[in-house]
């Protein structure tokens, strides 16, 4: 039995999440449809982050058991060839010791694109998220440093997320404006359910004008997801990166330089 | 009778090109159909370049002859309401003086994109043009170079081009990396068929290291097709920008700075 590590890219418009649902199309199901058929016997993958319906990947993190010997290459050439050109694995490494994508992970990167421009894009139709009135990108980032450090998120949460805490370690949130689009890079070391989509909803109305720099921090205080603001769409959600111990050799994204020394202790 | 003038965003990658065809989806029909509409008479656009199947526009340039009195913002909602959602009017003007989208136009900027990785996008899939192989965009710029002023390109044209002329004026040519992209941007006063893709292949085939930096300068003196490179794929093909005199008021794009002084004279 050998551990194979991946990474993995999606478009996640034409999914119904990540997870295997039956008659919906995840990326779960086409991810081990793909593997299974290199492999020759029925392949489980676990991921990183389970992403929702719309959401993409630029980079997810998934391993699985092999039981067939391959060379490391054959996983990513053959697993390609077998998926459909809205997934693609980007590369592939064998596991080092006890490494589990989910459980290993220190943060997780996501990163939210706002095109904030007076008229949709013609081009970037699913893969942003389109805001008319112009945001002010400094005081969104002025208003979600409220958010860094160790909080109960439950404003932040959505109502049917099935984790057992509402408590969560931010690392650090970046909100900068690219020519038209608003971005916001967000890192944790774990997310709860519609937490990024749900922090996006409320920096955006703080960078309408909608709201005030403190709201963040009353929403915080309040640990009540009824006043919170809207869920923002998941067409500008990306996960970006994982973050592992530096033992298991995972390639690391440069935007995790900028965690604290604290999350980096494993290095 | 009002000349408006329209900027459009279009992805090519549901047309057969700009151009109305019998029984083709292409982006002058849906055009049409949509501003017929607003003017409630049958409407007829001229475009500054007519983009090829597949090819897409970040600012196409068009216009066409009301004979209905409508605010100019209603040109814009209105035509964006009836128009799909791979086309977007994204701003409008009266034309000033004897304007005419392709006539007065001095200078036309297209955008090249390379996606240059091993592994294939599953997030820009009909967007980029993928190569796998590393190509030196250094060399791809020296190259380039040799095909700027004025010269017979016929070597870099389309075997069923109609222009009566071979000749065009190369006013820059930029190769440059971006991350994993090498992008080509490029201006000329006006293109033959297929002109940009067979550039882009000449570049590609120089970058990959499969011909020499000074294939460029021998293509053009041969001045033959048949001895030509591969014409790219129109996926990572952008319209970029059209440049008008400055009288028109056409608002210019920041990369025609690049123009040499003779072909910003109307400024």
């Amino acid at each position: 039995m050998t551990r194979i590590v991946l990474g993995i890219e999606y478009d996640g418009s034409g999914f119904s999440g990540w997870q295997w649902q039956t008659h919906q199309r995840s990326v779960q199901q086409v991810l081990e449809q793909a593997l299974s058929r290199v492999a020759n016997h029925p392949v489980t993958v676990q991921c990183a982050g389970r992403t929702d319906t719309g959401v993409h990947a630029l980079e997810q993190v998934v391993h699985f058991d092999a039981k067939t010997e391959r060379e490391l290459h054959a996983w990513m050439l053959g697993g390609n060839s077998n998926l459909p050109d809205d997934v693609r694995i980007t590369w592939v490494k064998q596991a080092i010791g006890d490494f589990h994508a989910r459980y290993s992970a220190i943060a997780r990167f996501y990163r939210y694109v706002i095109l904030n421009r007076p008229i949709k894009s013609a081009l970037l139709r699913n893969q942003v998220t389109w805001h008319h009135n112009p945001l002010d990108a400094d005081k969104m980032h002025l208003a979600a440093q409220h958010l860094i450090g160790k909080h109960d998120f439950s404003s932040f949460r959505a109502q049917g997320c099935q984790s057992k805490s509402p408590c969560r370690e931010m690392y650090f949130i970046d909100v900068y404006r690219e020519d038209d689009k608003v971005i916001i890079d967000i890192s944790a070391n774990a997310f709860l359910h519609h937490m990024v989509r749900n922090i996006a909803g409320v920096l955006i109305d703080i960078g309408a004008g909608k709201q005030p720099l403190n709201w963040t921090q009353e929403l915080l205080e309040i640990k009540s997801r009824k006043l919170g603001g809207v869920t923002a769409p998941p067409d500008g959600l990306y996960l970006g990166a994982v973050y592992y111990p530096d033992h298991y050799g995972i390639v690391k994204h440069p935007v995790f330089d900028k965690l604290p020394a604290d999350a980096r202790r494993h290095d």
